[in-house]
């Protein structure tokens, strides 16, 4: 490319770690992409019938990451977040673009990194489709692309009182490995092993949330935490919800801990990257059908009401037991980036 | 929403300055956007026979705009070189996402940002479909979505031997305004207020784009300096090029400079978002009827040369002179984030 640019140069970064690195997947791809780096533009070509779920996020180091992270493990989980999100609509991964800012070009971060980053890509046919690169302090702003056949997408807006609410695989580890990592607990070096990959390699759960396109009313995966993104489902839907705190999905490394933690770090210890869906009741064995099938516990945890109050209603239930309004406030605050 | 987060909370901010300003638009976008911000993605229902053109930008304070630019400003440029993209490809605007990262929530300025880049959105029928805000070093990173009709899309590798290069508008203006405002170059409060809006407020040449889908070989967008970035068109063309350097086109403003100044500026300046592209010469005419349409100036500034060589050829005339070498190296250094 430009001949005068440094052996570090903004083409260069791409070429040598970016586009190498995703040609035999866009070439694996078909033709469903038609363009991938290069050009002004990357074009996607859907199949007919199709929709495309986009969705986008920013990372920013010392918010969202810390300053040492692993660029491997970093890599893997910017795009893996991404596709988190693609998975609670339900969607295929199609690809993806990588907008990212670096404060100087360190090949040795740059090739773990997209090490880390083309290894999930690649496990879930995703290829890197275009980018932008630039100096500046580390930010990471990926947009993902999938596909759903037309108005087969799974939105937050279908729950219907009398369903019950669903949520895969274990809440609260990656909360309990912050902690761990924060010294606000502490954890043996092997019950930290035991679940620090819950927080820094969280599993979007792409088969789950394919399987889920004619069973789910509605769903969304848990970032932020559980009940304060169950809340996200209830506003759009416009329902209640009862959901039954001693139900929750918890690692037997949460198990240990006091009810007091248990309990928070599941309801909204955030960053889980689960599924919380809603489905009808006559689903309840096709749910476990795929459970088995995919090896991965969903868990029954709540059922949605009926509202026809203008906010919503979230009651928590304890063994059976109603929590008072003071115990339920405490659980729900979730995390929110300017707000703390 | 989370009834937790303070006035300004993340939930808020989408909310307030987002959501709201591209709800009218969603509506108007009639069936293409199926959902827009609020769930997990966007979803976008392309037509049968249509390509999807994605472009990813990220703008960083301090590198790309300066600490004090104008917010309004600002988001409209944020927004205008991303389109500028899709109009090099010739698409047609669908959406565009926003990752935003802000110190703090600033009301003032999220209003004159949202605002610009909601009327430079209206203006291009080009909704805001997804987002991600964040706490952190100013930071704005934006994918925007365009349709072509299949096939039609104007690639970088289409440029034959034989064909004229062309660019449209003027070059060097947005350099010119770059290097009075560093005391580089004394301009007068008169002659600044000219052209200073080429730098501030580029036009994204939609329409052209559209209008040259059938008639360019090859085209892109001149961002980081009209040689550099021709280079991009004869690498993936695997042609050369002749320029005539005395017809690049030049503002009023520009050729009252030196012609050391006039060649560099707008021979390599950068931030122009002209479009820059090649078509076969049956089309001159044509041309120059679109031209004339769009009152917009189309200059033809050279022509496609054979090369067989691995490296780019690109030959400079000035007034049917050949520059040398070592001059043409001097005016092809192009910008580079990393190489600087």
């Amino acid at each position: 490319m430009n001949s005068e640019s440094s052996p570090l140069g903004e083409f260069d970064l791409i070429q040598r770690f970016f586009k190498t690195g995703g040609d035999e997947m866009r070439a694996n791809s078909g033709e469903t992409i038609a363009l991938g780096i290069g050009d002004d533009c990357a074009l996607l070509k859907p199949n007919p019938g199709e929709e495309i779920a986009i969705t986008t996020d920013m990372l920013i180091e010392g918010r969202h990451f810390f300053a040492d992270a692993h660029p491997g493990l970093l890599g893997r989980k910017a795009l893996a977040v991404n596709l988190s999100d693609l998975a609670a609509m339900g969607a295929k991964p199609l690809g993806f673009t990588l907008a990212i800012a670096l404060p100087k070009a360190d090949t040795e971060w740059l090739e773990a990194f997209s090490k880390g980053m083309f290894a999930i890509a690649n496990q879930y046919s995703c290829p890197l489709i275009g980018g932008d690169t630039t100096a500046g302090p580390l930010t990471i702003s990926i947009t993902a692309f999938g596909s759903t056949p037309s108005g087969k997408a799974i939105r937050r807006s279908g729950a219907k009182a009398g369903d019950d609410i669903w949520v895969s695989g274990t809440v609260g580890d990656a909360r309990l490995t912050l902690a761990a990592l924060r010294h606000e607990i502490n954890l043996s070096a092997i019950e930290l092993e035991e679940i620090e990959h819950r927080m820094h390699a969280p599993v979007p759960r792409i088969e789950l949330g394919i399987k889920l396109r004619s069973i789910a009313s509605a769903a969304l995966d848990v970032s932020d935490g559980l009940l304060g993104d169950l809340k996200h489902i209830l506003h759009q839907s416009q329902v209640g919800a009862e959901v039954f705190l001693d139900q929750l999905p918890k690692s037997a490394s949460l198990q240990k801990q006091g009810e007091v933690i248990q309990n928070q770090f599941a309801a909204r210890g955030g960053d889980d990257y689960e599924i919380c869906f809603t489905a009808p009741t006559e689903h309840r064995n096709a749910i476990n059908v795929i459970s088995k099938e995919l090896h991965l516990p969903i868990t029954r945890i709540g059922r949605i009401t009926a509202n026809t109050r203008p906010t919503e209603i979230l009651q928590l239930l304890n063994n059976g037991n109603l929590l008072s309004d003071i115990e339920t406030a405490k659980l729900l605050k979730s995390f929110d980036h300017f707000a703390k």
